[in-house]
């Protein structure tokens, strides 16, 4: 098999739970894909793109992937999540949904919403994540729009979701609503977070900016048919990863 | 206005966060009405029930109802769901429901599927919560075998979702899932520390059920197409009510 048609896989984990957006609480199996085309400064995964998880990352086959899940998972699952890095990146990944598919098995993915895949058509819980100023990264809009349309066109199960550490990032998330005010729109509380290893300790921070977003989505009539969550898996798991 | 057109309105409060199953996370306002065929040992809303909030009930037609939304969610909101007790025993709830749907309000609603209203095909977002051993409720499940199947000739979008408190009533659970295995399902770690008024002494308690509940889901290939969440409000606001 040509190696363009390997994907870059960094961790294969589960069943755990989803703890975020639209599939929150879903129990499910995750394949992390390596690279990006973003470098948001509070990523959670930057060993993804930052050269610092170079050595973990192995060119495994459709075939290779759904193996290595079966032997992670066992029977337990029939749902995986799809996240990187940027999966969007990879046309392959087309044959590892469609041979999931074939086995009965739901398929999650999110990505940022910066390049289109045919794939997305086929993905049962498609999550668009565009990011705020506080990442450091600019949107795109016309390839927001246009990946919005496309998956509009066909009726496809999508939402949109926003990342939010502060005020500038809420009007941020406020615009993402009032350009797409058809599609279902989370808002999520930001982990701005990342270095403490304690789960105990970052329960009361995750909760406080929970609190704060909660406070300021409530009484804003802009932002009326949304979902606020946080990142549920911090709550339980911290900044651990593989869980 | 027969009085038997009138709703048992016990509170009206929001916008606030959605912590439970299907909509978990969702803006939306609650309208709690009073009254239950059920006495769950660990309700957490038995003032519906019990005789205790007997002084809060309010006889409001739908108008009236839509009119204390208004005042109390501004223009804030736009969804709304019905809780209770079991607002299923209400027909009179067809009209409300209808009202809201023509302002563009969407409808969610929970009950324990012991009773049929012809209204239920109208929700936006119904859930089913069967109660398990430890709630001391008997299930019928000739009716609930019922109330899903007139629910999905319509395809109407709901689900199932039972609390768990123990083995016994992650038994429960299972044998549901296994009974209508086509229907998303939810399962919801249970609150046994309603008496608690700090939510920060609560958050480590309901942190480890969550814990054991997704410990035990995880590896049980019986239940793989399910979502495990907590009650998210409770992590925030603990048993504070109208929140």
């Amino acid at each position: 098999m040509a190696a363009n048609k390997r994907i870059p896989v960094m961790e294969i984990f589960g069943p755990t739970v989803q703890g975020e957006g639209m599939v929150i609480g879903r129990k499910t199996m995750f394949v992390r894909t390596a690279g990006c085309d973003y470098s948001c400064s509070w990523c959670d995964s930057a060993f993804t793109w930052d050269g610092s998880g170079k050595e973990d990352i192995r060119m495994l086959t459709a075939h290779e992937t759904i193996e290595e899940l079966e032997k992670t998972g066992g029977e337990a699952f029939g749902h995986v999540t799809i996240s990187g890095g940027n999966p969007a990146l990879l046309p392959q990944l087309g044959e590892l949904i469609d041979q999931l598919h074939e086995r009965g098995i739901g398929v999650a993915l999110e990505t940022q919403g910066s390049r289109w895949q045919d794939w997305f058509w086929t993905i049962d819980e498609l999550t668009l994540s565009p990011k705020p100023p506080s990442s450091g990264m600019k949107t795109d809009w016309t390839v927001l729009d246009d990946i919005v349309d496309k998956l509009n066109e066909h009726e496809r199960c999508f939402s949109l979701k926003t990342v939010v550490f502060d005020e500038a990032d809420l009007e941020y998330a406020t615009y993402v609503h009032r350009r797409y005010p058809q599609v279902p729109f989370y808002v999520q509380a930001g982990n701005g977070n990342l270095q403490e290893t304690e789960p105990q300790r970052m329960l009361p921070y995750l909760l406080e900016r929970y609190e704060w977003l909660i406070e300021r989505v409530m009484p804003n009539p802009e932002l009326k048919r949304v979902h606020v969550l946080p990142q549920l898996h911090t709550w339980v798991w911290g900044n651990k990863k593989g869980v």
